[in-house]
């Protein structure tokens, strides 16, 4: 069966056109909500979650129900699977949201020309975003939440085993809106698990301005194929920690441990250690020690396995590999210039960090390392908007254009430039 | 002939490849180049170009014999056509780059976290830009230099029509960063006028970081439809100057005369005129006397008419059309807000103007007109990035994504955060 031939039902078309219609005209008001209002519409929100906790746990069995007939994996029902101290937690999220500050208004710049122009470049939402996402109920309030403070409106397609779920939480953030008088479009979700939504949302060039696809590089390569609705994607975290001859053994070991083993599971996980080759007795041995006791698997190049009995054969592969698990990529490299080199190669333009005391080296790594995030003596686990002191954040972006690194709601403004004057004409 | 069967050659290919996979390696070491050696080349380069001179000329010549056979109307003949003047002004713009500040490096804002980790957020530039442009030599250089001192690497593919000029250009630009000790492909031009040169450098998106097309709606929608590769694209500039009734009428007059009759063929020069209806006789008479002694049509809606009988009907096709020329389209509103309601249905979200002396009214209109630039008493002709300061610019961006409006070497750079700490790990 061709493309050609595959037509999603024209009902489905309207539908999602009258959801991209109805989203662009509350991307209108939202973007002059004041601040006041919004943080009522997340408060309000958040009561609503509080007080629905009955109505989504019922939705969510329903999802747990069909996920186990279905035989999803524990891992992915694990995330799929709501209590009310997580859904404590899903209100609390919103209410932090409320905090932080609107992005919106605020003034990048200002300047007056010599005519007598007054420039200022002001910071204005993004209009509407679609996010496409897991199967993780959460997603739906942080994600509601993020583009409601910084005056976006949404459109949210979660992951269809988490359908009712998503839609009780969904529930719950309208009735926030509807509190504070904004329209509850501001907050739209594709009102069906009909996979063929997500294409159809993919070529609304003419309703969403942006698209945030979440969950893996095959839905990232669909919208990249598919979409010319510019996108803000987290591809993978191949981390790297590169321990430099001039590292303090301490620090290295701390940080390495961390960097793997804090949780695997996480984008800012540490994938592959890189060590100087002249190091390896005094510092990569002590840390092999280390990452063993913690329960992680080395696999290493050739010089490691001979420095370890324990360390396991390291591929081609492994070098390319986020494991988002308990097993790490170990290589011995000359100096700083090899491991960047190496980064350069395998990394992907996320998370990268030396450990040194040699300032100069530090500086060296940091230039040249092409990454969102590049740390020196610090873990890279640090990759996270809450941890850099943005809140909440709607994903960490490895694209080169701006926004770059994590996504909080200042991230997901866009400016314009306000020019007042008082009768100029160009000569 | 169906696009599968087209296929270019794979010499083609191959050669298209090793010109990405050079500029690639050149983005590198530009990224890390001192302002003080990127300014040396742009000197170099610019006292190349005069030096050049005859060749460039002879090179122009033969472009320009090749366009009269091919019957090549006036306007392009003239795009295309140098002379010395011409080229003196060409390298006055590569010594006017230089003068700008250096983007690369700068500190966006830098906080300390609870931790102790110290964040930055510094510039860095996009890496390698593609621009594929029309059949004027000038851009050559001027796009190469503003490349150049933003770090990027570039990708320049000019129009056929100016082939041999824009070789004889690029050549001087060459010479200039041989001078100055910097790779040769930091500036690169493919070398052929094959057209698929254009369709293989959209699909190289693993050595082109962003695409920059110029030259019309149709190649910016080729890029969207063929490209996975990030654009800054300028659509078009259907700007609009809207005189309130609270305006002055001196000033309406002069801005309004400005902004459609100082150039007409500038994408910052205003298209259509809306005028509140209640200052039809006070305000648009006395301007449409002014825009007709100017020599400029008029095709007004049927108020306007009314008005003056010199005036010719505007169809709807007319309020959506960048003319480019001495002529306007001119419509009747009852207040701001149907203005405001205009722009939105017709305009272009580039550069929209609004003339009133009462400043709530012209913050509705600053607030609600979705565009890059938006002005109160002031000429749309302002839409310039030496007129806002910046220096020169490679376009205006009307995306509303980041860059938007006019980009100069600030905005073709993106950032990333650099972390110290002193061992931090992640709780």
């Amino acid at each position: 069966m061709t493309i050609a031939q595959r037509k999603p039902a024209d009902a489905l078309v309207q539908e999602m056109q009258a959801l991209g219609r109805s989203a662009r005209a509350a991307a209108a008001t939202l973007a002059l909500a004041p601040t006041e209002q919004k943080n009522r519409a997340l408060l309000q929100a958040a009561a609503a979650l509080r007080a629905a906790a009955p109505d989504i746990l019922a939705a969510n069995a329903r999802d747990l129900r069909a996920a186990e007939a279905k035989g999803l994996s524990g891992a992915m029902t694990d995330r799929l699977m709501l209590d009310s101290k997580r859904i404590e937690a899903i209100a609390a999220g919103v209410l932090e949201v409320a905090k932080l500050p609107d992005p919106v208004g605020a003034v990048d710049s200002e300047w007056t020309r010599p005519n007598g122009l007054r420039i200022s470049r002001v910071r204005v939402p993004l209009g509407v975003i679609g996010i496409i996402y897991e199967s993780r109920p959460n997603v739906t309030a942080d994600a509601g939440a993020l583009c409601l403070k910084s005056g976006n409106a949404c459109i949210l397609r979660g992951g269809s085993e988490s359908f009712h779920s998503t839609r009780a939480i969904h529930a719950a953030l309208v009735e926030g809106l509807a509190a504070a008088g904004l329209p509850a479009a501001a907050i739209s979700l594709v009102p069906t698990t009909d996979r063929d939504a997500v294409g159809i949302l993919l070529g609304m060039s003419e309703f969403v301005d942006i698209i945030v696809p979440r969950g893996g590089k095959s839905l990232i390569e669909r919208v990249q194929r598919d979409s010319r609705i510019p996108m803000i994607a987290h591809l993978e975290g191949n981390c790297h920690v590169y321990v430099n001859r001039a590292a303090d053994v301490a620090k290295a070991r701390a940080v390495v441990v961390n960097a793997k083993m804090r949780r695997t599971g996480v984008c800012g996980a540490a994938e592959t250690l890189l060590v100087d080759a002249a190091a390896a007795a005094s510092h990569l041995k002590p840390i092999l020690d280390d990452l063993i006791a913690a329960g992680c698997e080395i696999r290493g190049d050739a010089p490691t396995q001979a420095l370890d009995p324990r360390v396991k054969p390291a591929t081609e592969l492994d070098f390319h590999t986020e494991f988002l698990d308990a097993i790490i990529a170990v290589k011995q490299v000359a100096d700083v210039d090899e491991a960047i080199a190496h980064i350069g190669a395998y990394g992907s333009h996320h998370t990268d960090a030396i450990l040194t005391e040699d300032a100069a080296t530090a500086e060296r790594f940091l230039a040249r390392v092409d990454s969102a995030i590049v740390l020196h003596n610090a873990s890279t686990q640090f990759a996270d908007g809450g941890e850099f002191g943005m809140g909440a954040e709607i994903g960490i972006s490895t694209g080169r254009l701006p926004p770059r690194g994590p996504v909080g709601v200042a991230e997901l403004t866009s400016y314009k430039y306000v020019v007042h004057g008082n009768g100029q004409v160009r000569p």
